[in-house]
This record gives C-alpha cells, structure tokens and sequence, in this order.
C-alpha cells in the first residue's frame, strides 16, 4: 500500500503538525487521511476520505479535539484494501492490549506473507474487521508475550515483506523499519519534540512553518532508521532496538520517481539523483531538437538534468494544470473518469508549431501519459517528438507497497523494450529511448546490491 | 469583477461543453460556477459553490439534466457582490421580459456607472435582488423599448465601464464586447456550433477533447469580437451590430498575467508576449547567477524568455504544491489562512544553498508572495537572490474587472521603485529590478494606444 | 399558499422566538423555513428547506447569527411556486425601495389577479425572479409614491384574493389583513416586545416557554387584526389604519381542519367548535356500536365531541406513528411514496376483532385515508364500520390558500355524496355519514354572512 | 441495551422487508439502523446514524444495493456503547471465522459478565474494536470447537445476562432468545420466508403491506422463542435446540411500556394488559372528575381502561406535537435539550381552565414529564390535578436491556412513595397515585414468577 505515514511526540501542537507533515507525504497516498492523538489518558481521531489539505482548511475546530501531545497520522492510497469506501481500512488502525492498553498502528508497506498469517490467527480464533494487511501486526502483538519490546520483536519476526511502522500507546512513540528497509522512514528532533516521518519532506515543511511563524525551534537533524531498526519514545528518553540483519533491498522507485523531490531518501538528496538520470540520457541519445520539454512535475528534474548536460534550452509546453485533482471521480462512469484524465495537461500550440521537441519522463508504466503527450505534440503541429525515459520500461509488478498494475496490464511484463517503442511511434513519437537499470542504478551513487529492482529485473527480495 | 465566461449554440452536448470550457477559464474565477442551458422552450439551471472540476466529477447525472443544444456559463472572483457566499451572485443571472421571456446574462468586467444608474431605476420601483453591477443590464434591458437588437443597444448605451458579456434566450445567444474593449471576448465555430468564449484557451481544449474523443468537429476558425461588436446567434445565422466606437482601452494585465498561457488574446498569443518580456528584462539588467528560477506558474514563460536571451540555465528550486487549492478557507481564523498561504509553494533545499539565483515574477501587486521566496531561498542558504519583475509595480487599483487590493492597501501606490525594491531587500533580495509601462508595451507589439494601463499610470479610460 | 407567518418587535431574542414560534405554527406548512432579523443597520437572513425542530436542533450557533430585537419568519406549502427546491422561493422575500430601504415580505394567502398585475408590471420592465404570487406585492411598493403608509394602502388596493402579510424594514414591523379577512392574523405583547402570528398556538407555546425559563413576561393579550386592518410597529409606537371595507370571507376550513386545536381563529377557540362537530353529527346520526375511534389527530376533537353526546366510549384503535414525518421524499419512486404514506399509521389489531366501530373524521377532501382506515379496520375484523365526516365533501378547490386538489381531481366536484358514499363501501365502510354546509356554520357560533364556503359551495367571494 | 432485532430469510425483498420490520420497531432504538444482507455469496451493508424513515425516504437506491434473498437488521439506543457517534458500534457486528465464514450478530439486551468475558479473551490475544458488549459474543463462537451448533452452544453458555439475538452467516438465519427469556424474540412465516422479529408489530406491518400492494403472502403464524431456544434456518429448514433451562425473568416493563401497543409479547397482547391496568387503578382509586385525559401516547391505554371502568369521558388536552422528534441534539448547550424536551407537548387551554382533571400515566421513572404536565395543566387554569401511574415508581437501574438511569439518578430509589408523591405536589398535582407491583403482575395474567421485577423490587435475577 503506498502511504505516508507520520509521528510527533512532546508538542503540544501534536495533531496540528501531524497534518502539516501529512500534507507534505501527500503525494505517497491521495484517498484517506487519518490523525490519533493522545494526552497520556484519553486517545482522539479523525479519520477523513479526503484530502489533507481539504481538512487542514475545516480548520483548527475539528484539529483542536485532537488533544494531547503526541499524535501519529497516514495518508493512504488503497492496495490491500480494496473496497475504497470502507471507512473500517482508514489508517492508524486501532488495538487493544490488556496491558499496553490501547494501541495504534500507522503502516507503509505490503506484507507478503499476509494471508497465510491471517488464516493462522483466524484459526485460534482471532477476528479481523479490516481488509488490510496491517491488521495482523496487532493481532501477533496482542498474543505475543514479555515486555513491550519483547512483544514487539516477537510479532515483527513473524512479518515478511516491507513495513515502515509507527506505533502510537498511551506513553510512547515507537518507529520500526524492516529488516530489509524497503521503505524509507526517518527520525528528526524539532525543538523538544521527536519527529518520525516517511520523508524529510516533512522536515523542511516544518522548518518553514516556524519560520513563518517566527517560532524558534528547527529540525536540529534528521537521519534514516536503519533497516531493522526499532526507535522507542517514551517520556523524554529515546532507545533503539534492532531486528536480526537481512539483505537490504531498498525501492529504487522511491529515488527515481515517488519521494517527493525535496526529500533525502536512503540517505541520498532526490533531486540530484534525478537531474543525474536526466545527465545520463543526455550522454546516451545524443539528440538534436529546438528544446527540451518536461512531462510534469515528475519529470522535471530529469529534463533539467538533460539541458544542463546537452546545453539545450528548457521550454515548458505542457502544463499539469493547477485545478485539477487526483482524487477518485465520484461520476462512475468510464466516459467521466476518461475526460478527467484529459483534464490534467493543457499544452502551448504557439510554441510548439513547427519544433523539434525532446521529451523527458521519468518512467514507462502503463504508457498512457506518454502516448497522450506524443499526441498532443504533433497535434498542434510538432514536427518532431523524441520520448526519453530515465528509467527502463515497468516489466513486474511490485509487492511491496508502489501500487503498480498486474503483470497481465503492465506492457512492459510481455514487450520488448523495441515493442514499446514501437507503439509509441503509432501515437506519434520519432524517437524512443530507456535508460537500462544499470545506468539508474550508477546514477543513484549507491551499490546495487542495496537495492530492490524488482519492477525492472522480477528478482523479488521475499 | 474578474470573471470567465462561454456560451455554445447549436450542439446537442451544449452543457457538457460549457463546463469543459469553464474549466478551461477556471483561472478567470475560482469561488462559482454557473451554467443555463435552454432547449428553446424550457431553461435548466446548475449553480455551485466550488470548482469546475468538483461539479465535472461529481458528473453526468446533474450535467445532463441541463438538457439542450445552448448553454452559457460563467465562473467568478467576486469583487461587486461582498457576500461570499450569497447564492442570488452566482451567474449567470435571470431575467424576465414580457416580449422576449426570460433571458439569462453573463458579465466579465466592472461597470462604473452601476451605482448612478442603480439609483435611477429604483427611484422608478425597480428591485434589486443581487448585490451584482451587472444586474442593471438586465432591468435596462426591460424597460428599454422595440426589437430585441434595439433594446440591446438602448440599454448598453447607458453603460459605463467594462463588460464583455454573453446572453441567452429562448432562441438567441448573444456575445457583446464593450466599445472600449476592455476584456477579451472571441467567437468560434466548432462543427456546426457556435461557440463564445472570453479565451482561446476554451478552443484548445475543445480540440484536445475531439481528438481524445475521435470526433470530427474542430475549431474551424476563431476571431476576437470587435470592441463595441454585439453578435446575435440564432439558429443558424449570425448577425453582428456595432455600438458607437470608443478610443479602446485593452486590459495590459490580461497579457502580462490573467490570462492563460495557451490563449490568444487581444490577436497576440500570450506565451510569446511573455516570453519576449523576459527577453526585455534579460537585457536590460545583465547579471551574473548560478541558474533562473521561476514563481510558478505565472511567473514561468517570463523566465523561460530570460534563459533564452542570457543563455543562464533554468532551474525551478520553487515547486507549486498540487495539493494546494484556492478555494476559500472554511476555517475563518487568520492563522489557519496563513497556513494556507505558506502551503502553496515548497523548494528544493539540495539545489539552493551556496547558489546565486535569478528569480523572475510576472508582476508586483502585494509584493507578499516575492518577500516569502526571497525569505525561503536565503533561509536555505542561497548566496544570492535577484528578483526581477516584467511589469512595474502596481500603482493603481482596477475598476475594470481586475481584482486588485485597494489603493491604500496597494505597496506600489504610496511607494517608489526604490522603496519597494528596499523592502524587498529587507527579505533577502540582493538585487531588484522593474520593467517600465514603456518596455511592457513595446514588447507586446501593440501600440500604446490600444491599452489601458491605469493600474500602472493611474489614467483611468472613464 | 398554505403557510404560517410570525413578526417579533423589541425583543432581544427575536430570532430565537421566531423559530419558536414558526414551530407552532409548522402545520400551516412543511417545505420551508425563513428567518429575517435586523438590528436597525443590517439584515440577518436563514432560509431551509427543513422544518423547524431541524433547524432548531443544529442550534444557537446558526440562530444567533441572526441578531437584532425584530425579526420575521414564515413556513411555507408550496402551492404558486411550483418547482418545490427553488430556493428564491423561500419566504420571506426581500426587496429595497430608495426611500424606505431593504424590506422583507411574509405572506399567506393567494392572490387571484397575481397574473394579470405581474403581466402589467412586466410591461413597464419589472423583472421577476421567484415564481411567488407575493413577488408582485414588492414590486407595486417599490412604484407607489409617498410615505410607508401612503406606498402601503397603494399597493394593497391593487390586490385581490387571500393576504395576510408581515412586513420588515429597518425601523418598522408591519401587519396586514386583508379586507375580506380570508386568513387568520393576531397580535399579541410579550412583555416589551409586540408579537404578530397567524394563530394564538404562537402565544401558547411563548407562555409555556416562559413558564419553562422562569421568565416573567407573558402575553399579556391578544386579538385578531381586523379584515383591511394595517398595523404599524415603530419603535414603541403601535398604529392601525384600515384599508376599504370588503364583505367578510373567513375561511371556515381553518377552523374545522387547519388551524391548531388550542388556537383561537376568528374570535373562536378551535377545539369547541370541532367538539361540537362532533356532538352535532352524533344528534344527527344516531348509531349504536361498541366504540368510536378517531383518524389522529386532526379528527379527535369531534371524536371527543361525539362520544361526550353519544355517551359512548372512546377507544383509540388507530395511532399515528411517531416516526412518520410529513417531509418531501427524496426517493422519487410513486413505489417509494405510497410505501411512505402507508406508514402513516398502525392499528391495534387486538381491540379491532369483531367490534362495531364509528370512526370520525374531519373531511372528506381526496377520500384516501378514509378508504384506507376502512380497509384496514375490516382486514382486522371488524364487524362493522361507520364513516362520518364533520364537514360535507370538497367540491371546489381553493384560490385562497388552502391546498385543494384541482377540481379534476376531487372526487366530491363531480361525484353526489351517495355517490361518494358507494365508493367508501366499496373498501369495507358500512355506513357513511356527513354533516351539511348549513350544520357545520351553525356549530361555529358565527353567522354564514362572515365565512368563505366555497371549498362546498362554489360561490368564490371574489 | 434497548434494542430492535429482525432476520427474514428467502425472500426476495429481505432488505426492504429488513427496513420495513425495522420502521416497527423503532420505539426499541432510535439512534442507528443497521442492514446486512447476503445473496450466499457476499454480504451487503448499510449503516446509519438516522431513523429508519429517513432511510426509507432516501430510497430504493441504497436498499436495492443490499442484494439477497437473507437480511438482518437492528436499530439501537445505546447504553454500553457509550460514543455516541462511534460508527464502530452500529450493528449488525461483523465477525468472520476460519470455518464458517463471514458472520453478523445483531443483539437486544445487556450482558452482565462483559467485563470478565473481555478480560480473558483480551489475556488470550483478541482485540476488540466496538464499545458493545455483544463483541464478545463474537470472539467467545470464533474460539469455540464443533459444528456451528456446537460453537454456538459453547459460546452462548459463557453468557450471562439479557441477550436476544440474530446471526446471519452466508447460509443461515439464527435466532437466539437467552434461557431467562428477559426479552421478547418472535418466529413467523410470510409465504415461503421466514421472519424473526423482536415484536410482532412487524408482522402486522408486513400484513398490511401485503395488503396494500394487493400480494397473496400474510404472516400465517407467529410465536415467541422459547426462552433459551435457538433456532437455525438454512435453505427450507428449520430446527430447533435449547439451551439448559433457567428460571424465567420475562421483562415486565415491555408489557408495561416498551413494546409497541399493536404487539404480542410474552404470549399477551399488549393493549388489554394496559386497559387492565387501567381499569385497575381505576377500581383502587375512585375519584370524581370531570374528564380524564393521558400522557400521549404510552399512557394511552391505561387511560382508556381508567375511562371504561370508571365510566368518566376521556378528553386527550395534552398532544404530542407531530414535529418534535426524539433524536440527539446537534447543538450541545443545555439550553437548547430543555428547548428540545418543552417542545414535546402542547396543551389546549380551553378546554383545560376550571376543570378537575384525571391524568394517567403508564410509570414514574425520573418523574419529569409529569411534573411538566401538572404544571402546565395548572397554568392553564385547572382546578384540580390527580396525576395517577399504572406502575409503581422505578427504584432500581435495569442492567439487563432498557435504558433507565443509574440508581443515584432515579428518584425512587431514595425516596418512599410518600415524598414521591409530595414532590410532585409541589408541582400542581393535588392527588397522586400508584399501583403496587403485584396489582401490576396481576394485571397481566401471568404468573409472578415468570418476570424480572427488578426496576420495582431489586432482586436481580442474575
């Protein structure tokens, strides 16, 4: 499930800064949003399927019940769950403990050995009231048995799969990464208070947001859990813990793709990884055209990336525009869902009548962005259109929280690379070309043996 | 009151087309929507308190029951009628006349003279049911005297001010550009339908719409109505009238900056103005910087003509959040709205310390937002900031239909260049640089004449 | 249009009283709830097409926005603005004349020369934008010359047909009745403050809320206006002036259905003159059974009325249901409809079984329920059913404000009244019995000269 | 918990039927609805916080989605889910076992080992997500061993307390009355479906919409579950196990109040037990008068039997306003709740002043209406107020299904009669009086030791 998921503790601001980080991690889930605080005694929720931003604009009257000085939250976009109305799969999920008392669980991840798990704890007569994988965290840890930590431990080795967790009791804030660490999960202070959060996004959010408000407290600094890693908050103290070590396979999609660009994700700034990939291409297809274009905001820092490296000039004649919204379309209608998508780009013919164009993406999924920009390009009179991808065509589906499509939708799964091009041709491109996944991993500066390339290679770390 | 406005003869997807093209004209006017449509015999009618896009999802059902082969539309910012949420504002506006029936108005412009003529005909009983200038029209309109045409020029003689507007009755639809010419207003045929629409962003994205939809109707030829041109559409014949000629008095402001990058305005495309007025400031102020950095999106074709005349690359280390909407705050508290404020923009911390950096703006009005970018950029760690801006600063409020603050609250009205540009430093701007009224019109290949440039010099056309 | 309205003058709480007092009043109409206060300076308005209770459950927080110590209020059934979600439609409608300002009118009654005076204003170029008779009555002010009283009785002349009125400016509440006095109109004092209602359950409901608050004002009188009477509030200033003398028309169907039981209409208490109804049909039919029952509540009072001469005991087999509630539905369904109307009431099948029963109702209008009480009490066993009715059969419609059926659809217009009775026999009654025009006025203690009887007669007083 | 249950099975219509079942039982429960159909594939569900007319009103639209020829249903007042607004705590619970599948369990009544049950399944590992007590159930069948018979007969021996229940798993219809019997559980049939129910209101219901929609299916029997019977319908089949005797405790206040006039409960009809009760209280207290008149509507009965024995006409001066409604205030200020409850009755003044006045109330739980009705009944002139109730005063809390307070809150658990009496005295009643509870249970015509007594006398069954 791809989600962004937050926590603060020792702020009296809790809740109010958990949808101001959430709002930063929107873009790792648009469909639900979900915020639980607590002031040590009583726990408070919100769970709304909405936008951040829609319930940060309510306002302070329905944030402010959230008391306490503790809060995690999670954003959502539906992979497990699959009725999307289902208020039940809102996220942090609720557990009781009959002693730890009270519990919430705020996941990013997929769990892969879910199923049979479920079917193991249904058989000593658990009952589950979610559709979501994460649900069975907190039924191992009710049953688990020792100390908080014990308890923890026991429960997490039973877990495969990527999980980024954060953990909300009556006195502590817990952060956990899998042993794998597909999924980034990092770790700031902010004044007195501790803050865990998908991407440091959130961080700089914050850092904006006291200086705005001329307060004095900043993220002093931020690092990544390790893989593994188990971070306890309670009271002032902080302790970490650490599962046994696995092979990393850290996502390389979130770098190329899914973080948000002014993030640091497995300890690498995503910009200049993705402006990297944008040089790579450059010295591979070595095109001449009028400029250079960005399908955006995705591919952006890659086509910045390719005219930094060519020294040919950036012109954007494709605007994502500003009043639409990703959000479900409540119209059920295909002929509804397929105006709105044709709704998210308004291109400039004046500039675009007569140019030879190089267009840079960051990736190849299902292909239908790409085929539509190519379109529209010779459309309004493009004389020649070259689509350049930084990263190679999706051939497998992910299991592990980006919510790709099946093998069976995926091109990539049953095309060569040539196929594809091919069929971008036929909507009206000249040129085609991929970065290979050896290319994208040296344009990352880490080894690859860190990495799970997975949706490229089908080599699937568990 | 800044405002967009369409109206579609002759096509059986009359209201489905009309909210496509207000979506297209989405940026004229954020706070309603209105559509009527007519079947010859009855009128339907949708008014809503959001965006295109929220009543284009919620979908066909409400759409279709605007049934007909006319419609018109309108989206508004308010300015004339203070009370944000009062229903009877929202346009397009009813009115009932004995001989004609009941007809329906949409106004994009401010009239001047609204409260001497109000006054007039409530001292002869008439009632005023909005807070709108643009319901005078219609009470002229039924106490004027003789044929349709005749009262249409009765009543419009009495105008004062600006107004592009568009009418439907029963059988009629009807697009009328003030003599003056103060906003834009053009005509299309799109297969055997009319359409009128305030830009030729509507006409784009009508093409695009055929094209994904393989039909065969396009955008057969599109023309700006004349100033002081009233065009009558009635089945299928077209008649045009012309009021008494004006000296024009073309809004600068839709050029520089209100109108959508796509459209052709006034017969000048948009991009390429701006484009060229980047180049303008390109050369007038030579400096010496890492890269150029827009305000997005505004601020973007400026920069791009900056990059192409000083040969310095592109980077936009500002980004436009997506998840950020305009919409008016629920929440009425100050703080909650400066939160919202600060949501809008986030940047790309990786790429901005140690750097000098160029940042173009399309215009001063309040000077808030450039403060808060100079402030963030030199808050992470910028060496160097420049803001440029390819209009002088505002000087004067509009009462054409431009929602600009008032003069009190208008920095530029009280201020000079040097005052403004030492505020601005205040913030962290190293160096601040204008365009003058001169260099704006020179580079938008219009002669002087033709505009109106009151909130720059304070000369007010009428 | 069948509708309750109410003023309140010099009281702190006036929109709070008015809410309260719309509430016993709600049974004058169901669709709609509006709510004007001023504080002298500004109008306060809040219109719901809900009933009162809901508007008042949602609270203070909406109703206290309406401040100010005058306000007004009307509930409204839908008879002359057809499309039943028009939210123009909702009373009280404003209007604003440059001498006296913004004014509110509260009306219930029809006017029966409304198309011809609105035709006539249309040709001097009024526009008109509710589809209410009462629009017309605005709009003849807003053209009537001289002072607020002199405006007044120059428009009122012009009128015909049904008009109670309560009218709103800044300074002043005014009450009309129109000449021939069709519907009920009172006044009263609560304290400091002047009271205008449609009927006395407004004062009864003020006391017992005083009571409740142990607040010491009372009403401390009430009388009816007079037919043609205007009332003038100013200040502390009470005024009357009287408008041409007509023939008396009271519409006699207020006090034999419409009107509350504990009202006084007409100078008459409601619940005697429908108890002796009830004795008056008991002297008339002589009918031996095991009990009587009532169809609740509109037919108790003469149910009492009959078992207090009959000396026979009453026994409720029919209840009304709680849960029912008389508000539009929403599912558009006749399926959904006659489901809903079927869920109206419950009898008590155990009390029914093989007993003789006389079930006394008010009116015979479509006959529905009638046949329905009929048909359930034989499905239960009884063994033998009587019908009576205190009021011969609807044989005309109402102009007055009453919402009959048209005559096409009144079975009593075409139908003679042993006719009438074969139809009710047909679903189980074994006697049918109805008292005549003649017997209903002489229980009234009024002379005939005073009533309106045209819902039996056919004679339209004008 | 005061609860309605209902299941039908093999019907074409469940859902309908379901909602239908449910708008008869809405006396037991107004807070939420809840329908859970199966088509013996998956399951459909519809939960709201509203009355079920509301549903109804809304439409086929929603209803129809709840596909399947079996559905359950509950509505609910809560008492041990104490978040109102928690829509966790809206049943039919879902639960799902390794064997059987997917469950529902919709509950009426109070378990009194909820506590102890939770705590050692919470030491086990189960995690709870709803406040209810009926949880338990739930995880007590998922643990248990055996057929479904078998689980269902060892987990429903852990219980104690009040529970009557209906399940639905994806192939049968089961029925539960707890082997005291405290609550009423009925078994019917419509043509080839079968009907569970906890009153026999639904079934006259469902006859009189066959009746109204002219179908051929009528209830052709109806009879309650034997106390700790459990019923289990599949397919065409139906069989019947028991539980291991207990001593009965039949609720005797859902004879007395709860239960709708119109049913069966307990194997006695309920109206003549209230007119005995009536009838009475009339032979114990032989007063003169001049009318005797109810507490609408739940005194009504009594009343009926107070006037047929005691010969004295019955004159209703107390109504219960149609537009008051009982559910929950949206606003929170006490304020507006008292508003609220004064909104409930209204009087007839004229028919109150000067007369010497019997009022007939079914109980005395907090005494507050009827100190409301002395008062107003002596503001309004009455000469003389007895104030008699067919029910000694409440002195303990239920802990076994109906919602009465805690036994600080209830006056008669502190007070004797006498100052019971004396305090209502103090209110305008002249003369008060009070059944004992073996006049009650003589009443009835059963025996007393068949009942729960424990509101009255304080013996607790279990």
């Amino acid at each position: 499930m791809a989600c962004g998921i937050i926590g603060i503790k020792n702020n009296p601001k809790a809740a109010e800064l958990a949808y101001l980080g959430l709002y930063a991690l929107q873009h790792r889930g648009q469909e639900s949003v979900g915020v639980v605080s607590t002031d040590g005694a009583e726990f408070y929720e919100a769970k709304d399927m909405s936008l951040v931003f829609d319930v940060i604009k309510k306002g302070y009257a329905k944030i402010t019940q959230l008391a306490g000085d503790t809060a995690i939250g999670h954003v959502r976009y539906s992979t497990a769950g699959s009725k999307k109305d289902n208020i039940n799969n809102v996220q942090p999920l609720y557990f009781n403990d009959l002693n730890i008392g009270d519990f919430y669980i705020a996941h990013n991840g997929n769990l892969t050995n879910f199923k049979e798990i479920k079917t193991k704890l249904q058989s000593c007569g658990a009952n589950f009231w979610t559709e979501t994988d994460t649900e069975i965290i907190g039924h191992l840890f009710t049953r688990a048995v020792g100390s908080l930590e014990e308890k923890l431990i026991g429960s997490l080795k039973e877990l495969n799969g990527a999980y980024s967790l954060i953990m909300l009791t009556k006195d502590s804030l817990i952060g956990i990464r899998d042993p794998r660490g597909f999924r980034p999960l990092c770790l700031g202070r902010f004044g007195e208070s501790y803050i865990l959060a998908s991407e440091t996004s959130v961080f700089n959010t914050f850092n904006l947001y006291t200086l705005n408000h001329s307060c004095k407290e900043k993220i002093a600094y931020g690092r990544d859990l390790d893989p593994g890693e188990i971070v306890l908050i309670k009271n002032d103290c902080i302790k970490s813990t650490h599962l046994p070590d696995k092979k990393h396979a850290f996502c390389i999609f979130e770098l190329v793709y899914f973080a948000r660009p002014d993030s640091i994700v497995f300890g690498r700034p995503v910009w200049p990884v993705r402006e990297n990939l944008g040089r790579t291409i450059a010295r591979k297809f070595k095109l001449d055209a009028d400029f250079v274009t960005s399908v955006p905001d995705s591919g952006t820092p890659g086509t910045i990336g390719y005219c930094l490296e060519s020294r040919m000039p950036f012109k954007p004649v494709i605007f994502r525009d500003h009043y639409y919204s990703k959000r479900t379309f409540i119209d059920p209608t295909q002929a509804m869902r397929d105006l709105g998508a044709e709704l998210k780009y308004f291109p400039i013919p004046s500039e675009i009548a007569g140019k030879r164009i190089v267009v840079v993406d960051d990736s190849h999924v299902r292909g239908t962005t790409s085929k539509r920009i190519a379109n529209y390009l010779k459309y309004f009179g493009a004389k020649w259109v070259a689509l350049l991808f930084t990263f190679p065509p999706h051939a497998y589906s992910c299991f592990y929280g980006i919510d790709t499509p099946t093998n069976e939708e995926l091109p990539g799964h049953s095309k060569t690379t040539d196929e594809l091009s091919g069929e971008l041709k036929q909507y009206g491109a000249d040129y085609v070309g991929f970065l290979t996944i050896d290319e994208v991993v040296e344009a990352t500066g880490l080894p690859k043996s860190e990495f799970c390339l997975a949706c490229s290679t089908g080599e699937y770390p568990c």
